[in-house]
């Protein structure tokens, strides 16, 4: 769907990792942006993402990077926040949208909102796609075809603002849907944060039992386990952030689950097959609900999205 | 690789369900018996197999079906495989082989074993593959292409009868690998009972959460809950019996779990960002491990495999 004219004249990315790096492939692809300007902390980083081309210029710091950008997507972990936005703050342009794309929307919220100059927006953003890859060479354009991105407008956001971000997400290849920001935090609490520890878990548990080795893991689990090992081989500052930022919805989740399992690790040990019998069948009846619904393929891709 | 002749002649599958029906049209894909025939408890399925020509022959009676079978297999789930065993004995012909295909197998070896009369061979195995579905219209012939199948010989187990019955599973498709019983159902209880354990759990927990609705868990499950609900789809009395025959593996791998959980749920509660990164880093390092290792494909599918 590419725009008849771009949707922002001039884009600034900070970060240049798995995101920013599928943002800046697909507004090329659809022509979003008259000029995408990028920059990340490390020179390295800054220097790969110049040998690729994988923004029309690169800079060396976040101030500089802003500086006339109409869009500045913030693209860097959720701890990361509060220290750009600070940085940035002075240089924005009156009228320009200040967005991020960080995995927990509270904590951005307060750690960014007070930097933001009055007569700049800020629209907090979460696109719902990733790979357990990071850095200026995974990023790819379809990452985020036929995902959600979810949009969290805060108080007083100007409506045009949000509707050209929506515009900008949807020409990127996404759905979108806005949703409050506490909202937002426990369904993602849900969905991705706590199977996340779950899998990392998991994982820890395998590699500390010495008496099944690795490699068996791998190469006999039919079943569960290496989606689980893929999981855990996500970027662990990223989500070491997402825990710690996002930790009352993670522990009340986390509350639930442990419960939960408890109930079903006391019928195992007593062997009360019928208990076990009525969960198993409630969960069941729970999936034939998600796919009458018509909510769910057939492709188990644990969220991924592979490149092509 | 179709066998120049049939493996075994006459091939009855009890139990006519995911496994055994894949089976069955794996076996014609290569020729490999010369008859199968198959039986189930239920007259709706043993008439849907007749229907669709899921086998040769159906018959009404486990103890009709093994008449001059040269091959039995026991596809019922783990704790229906006693009765099933004690019923067939007296049919059983000298120099026959009984397998099995449960996915527990220290359980059926004590549960089955007893009932094997002297003559006949009984050699358990438990192919690693299968999906979300039950049922007679669930099998399909590829389901074990590239899948392991695991021997696991009792015993006096015959050396040339646990050769015929590799060589039938390796027609089938799969590769094989021996393995004791006991060590079986550790690795089993890491790599696929306590995940699915884990994956029903979480399903229940969403479920529960009124303030977070099912559509929106699946709307915007970007990653980790999709798979999971999946998972909870799985015929709740295959899954009911294996966490009751299996029990002493899971609950140690399950003890092992919470464990770890618990220590990571009290680093997000207490903010230790140091202990998250350093886990998380960890399991990133074993997953690494496993990718040079050659053991995994790109192909994020939980352990299933998708009809064509
Ligand atoms: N990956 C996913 O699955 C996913 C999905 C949705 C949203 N998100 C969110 O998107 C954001 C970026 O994630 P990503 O996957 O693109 O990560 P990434 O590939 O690791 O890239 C992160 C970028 O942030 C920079 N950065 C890291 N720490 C920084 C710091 N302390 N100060 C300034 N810059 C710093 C890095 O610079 P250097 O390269 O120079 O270190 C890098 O350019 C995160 O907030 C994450 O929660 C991720
Ligand atoms: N599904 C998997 O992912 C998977 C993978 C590897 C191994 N296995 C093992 O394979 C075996 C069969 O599983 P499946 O997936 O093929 O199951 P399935 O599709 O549900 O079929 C089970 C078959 O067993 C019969 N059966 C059920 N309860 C019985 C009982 N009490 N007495 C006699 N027959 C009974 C059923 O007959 P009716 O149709 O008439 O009820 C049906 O024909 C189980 O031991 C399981 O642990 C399963």
């Amino acid at each position: 769907m590419p725009a008849e004219a771009p949707i922002y004249d001039r884009v600034a990315l900070i970060g240049l990792g798995l995101i920013a790096g599928s943002m800046s492939l697909a507004m090329r692809r659809g022509r979003l942006a008259g000029e995408i300007v990028g920059t990340a902390r490390s020179a390295e980083t800054r220097d790969i993402a110049r040998e690729i081309g994988l923004v029309d210029r690169v800079v060396d710091t976040a101030a500089e990077a802003v500086v006339d950008a109409d869009l500045v997507v913030l693209a860097v972990p959720v701890g990361a926040m509060a220290a750009v936005a600070e940085e940035i703050a002075p240089h924005l342009k009156p009228g320009a949208t200040v967005t991020d794309v960080g995995s927990v929307k509270r904590a951005v919220i307060d750690a960014v909102g007070p930097h933001i100059p009055e007569g700049v927006h800020f629209i907090p953003a979460h696109p719902l796609a990733g790979t357990e890859h990071s850095g200026p060479r995974s990023g790819f354009a379809t990452l985020f075809d036929n995902r959600w991105c979810l949009i969290v407008p805060v108080e007083g956001s100007d409506r045009d603002a949000v509707a050209r971000l929506e515009a900008m997400w949807q020409g990127l290849g996404a759905h979108t849907d806005e949703m409050d920001a506490d909202h937002h935090d426990l369904v993602l609490a849900v969905t991705s944060h706590t199977p996340h520890l779950i899998a990392y878990t998991m994982v820890g548990v395998a590699d500390d039992l010495r008496r099944v080795t690795d490699s068996e893991v791998i190469k006999y689990s039919a079943a569960g386990f290496r989606d689980f090992t893929r999981i855990a081989a996500s970027d662990p500052t990223m989500w070491r952030d997402v825990f710690l930022t996002n930790k009352d919805a993670t522990l009340e989740i986390l509350g639930r689950f442990t419960e939960e399992l408890f109930a079903l690790q006391r019928a195992i040990r007593t062997g009360d097959g019928e208990q076990l019998f009525d969960y198993f069948t409630h969960t069941r009846a729970i999936r034939r609900g998600i796919i009458e619904a018509g909510q769910d393929t057939d492709a188990p891709d644990f969220g991924r999205v592979k490149p092509e």
